[in-house]
């Protein structure tokens, strides 16, 4: 076989295995939205067989094998210097890919498939019924199954540091330690000085609007941003999340809850950040592991950065609340966008991170990354963890959560085993004000553009800079490639205390 | 490994096999109800591989050491005379599927399926546009598929003989001749009976009908008839079907017209009917393959019971009419029961075999047992399909629909490349009048049972004597132990002659 041929034949291979983790996707897209209660236990069977034959896919020894003739090793992963770049960024990312899962035996991630789907099952129960112990045996079965798997893969200091960088690559707990500890600090200043001053009136949001018409506002709005539902569509399910089923089914969920309308639609605004980015990958990517987003952090700064950056921006309301008035025109009456604009950028410590403000959000990670890293480390136990939250809670924000249901209880990703996740949701706000600093440069105009409700030119900027490239650059060579920095918290600070001196006149 | 051992490891190498093949259900499902439109083609490949994984799971040489090991072979199927009674139904099962698979290479299998996701996808286009010449060359790709399936399979006379045999066991070309030869005689002749009568009044049913009420009221219907929805769900698709996708997840959709209230309703208890069987099946026969309806045609019969000799019954809408007339107030304002009743129960020639009325329905279903038969045979060639159907529509129900959309393009069946289908739903008709006339000694008042809402008998007794065998007993046994009788058509037409020689003074 020549060495074209023999790249042919990693991609075919490739592309059977990411057919069985889209069909995976399915499975898990439907236990999230429509699955009937009583499904939850052989649907955990069917995922485990299938995430099984799908690791036997990835690890496949030819795949090894064709790695091998073409001069890709764990060493030298993008293989033979005469390969053209895409095809060098193609065997590195697939050399990482199998190096990470050749690791893992196929009965470990049966097991773990198996676990996690009767996990998350465990999980809604727990929540719905503030019953943290109906989950505590789950997640100790979570931790357990990570605890393995940062072992098979291995690790320099601590078993976290192979957790995180399964979601960012070249991210370990020092790195991200050394980031989110001047974070923590500016952002607690900026939210006790934001105490000091008189709270906007946000009481309006807090009536019952009907969720129906929430969910059509929401696609209205999805469509105003460009969402083409011929490639995806929007459900409700009970944490929102966004899905890849393929390159032209890209699905969002979200939620809407009875009273606090807002909530609904950052959700939706939140998950069409990634939906974006997922529909927009280059198509000459084919359909290879080349087509993913670069890392979690760099896909939750599209999500964050949509949400938040133009979503809760005063322009952005400028276009859109006429819209909103016109479906909910009883309960806005009287109510100007300018306070409606405040209300909804209201910044005060909350328990529910999803449906924090941008000042405390990160906090809320924190927390998080903190509880995950001395779980890790053996000094927290699993049945401490209510306990542990409140605490840091306290030191963060200042609060203590009454019930489990909004504090250890709240987020998803601990029932799924997804720990080292969560710091990717504040890199995601670093990365994204960094981007938007250097899209600025280009579209100076930027505001203006999103106030005429015309954000084609800022998704096309996002496409051509960031999506364009999928997998093929690491997290920080990206960043670096496009905005000449390394990771800093400075543009992403110098953004939120710059808006929130304006709003609160600090 | 001694016998036990042997059976545990073929049920635990079945399950996987089955659970793959619900995997693949998901992905159908989907694809029918909430797949986004330019998402079918990377679904057909996604389908595609699976259908060639399970299939390569089912013929497993471990299957068929295992089976040889226990005795069976394709001469003595069950295996070993001293094996007890359940687990020799189990190898007999098991070896007719194995045998059925081994011949289909893997290829085969994957490229079937493959054509077949975008041959519906070209289906549903065809049809929403009435233009067959989209659906030809797929048509023609199924037809070919088809036909080398019955070689591989192999046939005595005709490879349709092949293709109904997957459906109906030791039913073949000529069997099924014998019995719809006269069944078709008798009831063109009650048809023809009927056109001399007065024509009820059915004109209140073509009025806009809300779909969401209409939804609403299905749901009703389906809690009323004991549908457990922490079983199961009912969603919308173009073409009702009923899906297993697990022992605790089974699916129906239906479709709801804007006018002719009545369609919707009895799409929705058809599938029900399906869903019962499927919901009721033993839990001793495990997660196996004899966890199954005995056949297409015996799941019919439970379908078609509930749709037609339930749910078109007096005292079913003497129960379930204020109800209907509660979600439709204004429609049906004036409109009695029994003009109602007489309504939903008008006989006379129509396009859509889905909408027939129970007199005409299985001339619908002679029309293609028919041009199936042709097609295979060799005497009618696809591109002639439009026009064939068309002139057998002529002949057996006397008229001819002007568009395809209302001829050769309203089942989804070929599109799938289901051929040989067909005849089991009039064999249902059959068979389900059979074991009703079983029934009825059972349960003397099974009128009254109807006429209070009180349907837990019925399906109690559907379950005790059907459901509970699951695939045990072939077709033809289970009819013979249950009712002493071989197949017959003459208590279904001793039913509908009398039911419609009331409802028209004949």
């Amino acid at each position: 076989m020549d060495t074209k041929s023999k790249i042919e034949k990693l991609r075919a291979l490739d592309r059977e295995f990411r057919y069985l983790n889209k069909a995976i996707g399915v499975l898990q897209w439907d236990q999230e939205t429509y699955l009937p209660e009583s499904g939850v236990e052989e649907r955990s069977e069917q995922l485990a067989l299938l995430e099984g034959i799908a690791h036997e896919k990835q690890v496949d020894p030819q795949v090894a094998q064709l790695l091998n003739d073409l001069g890709s090793s764990s060493d030298n992963p993008q293989g033979d210097p005469k390969l053209d770049p895409l095809e060098q960024d193609y065997l590195r990312v697939l050399r990482r890919n199998y190096d990470k899962a050749v690791k893992l035996p196929v009965d470990f991630v049966s097991d773990a498939a198996r676990a996690a789907g009767l996990s998350q099952a465990a999980w809604v129960k727990a929540r719905q019924d503030n019953d943290f112990s109906v989950f505590l045996p789950h997640l100790s079965k979570m931790i357990d199954f990570a605890r393995r798997r940062a072992a098979y893969w291995g690790y320099e200091k601590n078993p976290y540091d192979g957790l995180l960088d399964s979601f960012e690559p070249e991210m370990g707990t020092d790195a991200i330690s050394a980031v989110f500890g001047p974070l923590g600090d500016r952002l607690s200043s900026l939210l006790q000085k934001i105490a000091a001053r008189p709270r906007p009136d946000s009481s309006f949001l807090d009536r019952d609007f009907d969720t129906s018409t929430q969910a059509a506002f929401s696609r209205e709005i999805m469509g105003k941003l460009g969402f083409d539902f011929g490639r995806g569509r929007v459900d409700v399910s009970a944490h929102p999340f966004s899905t890849t089923l393929g390159s032209h089914d890209v699905r969002i969920t979200t939620r809407y809850l009875g009273r606090q309308v807002q909530s609904g639609i950052f959700s939706t605004i939140h998950e069409l950040g990634h939906a974006f980015y997922e529909l927009d990958l280059n198509p000459a990517l084919g359909l290879t592991s080349l087509a993913e987003g670069a890392s979690m952090g760099i896909h939750e700064s599209q999500s964050r950065l949509w949400e938040n950056v133009i979503g809760r921006s005063r322009p952005f309301w400028d276009y859109l609340y006429p819209s909103l008035v016109s479906h909910f025109p009883d309960h806005l009456k009287g109510i100007s966008c300018e306070t409606f604009y405040r209300a909804v950028n209201l910044a005060e410590p909350s328990f529910i991170r999803v449906e924090a403000d941008e000042v405390s959000y990160s906090l809320h990670i924190i927390v998080r990354f903190q509880l995950e890293r001395d779980l890790f480390q053996g000094s927290l136990r699993a049945e401490d963890l209510g306990q542990a939250w409140k605490d840091k809670m306290k030191q963060y924000l200042g609060i203590v959560p009454e019930t489990d249901a909004q504090g250890v209880l709240q987020d998803i990703h601990w029932s799924m085993g997804a720990f080292g996740y969560f710091p990717s949701y504040a890199l995601g706000n670093l990365y994204g004000l960094q981007f938007w600093a250097k899209m600025q440069e280009d579209l100076p105009k930027v505001q203006t553009l999103i106030g005429e409700g015309n954000f084609s030119p800022i998704r096309s900027w996002l496409r051509d800079h960031i999506a364009v490239h999928g997998a093929r650059l690491p997290p920080q060579e990206l960043l670096k490639s496009l905005t000449g920095q390394e990771l800093s918290a400075e543009p992403f600070l110098s953004y939120i205390e710059s808006k929130y001196s304006e709003l609160y006149g600090l």
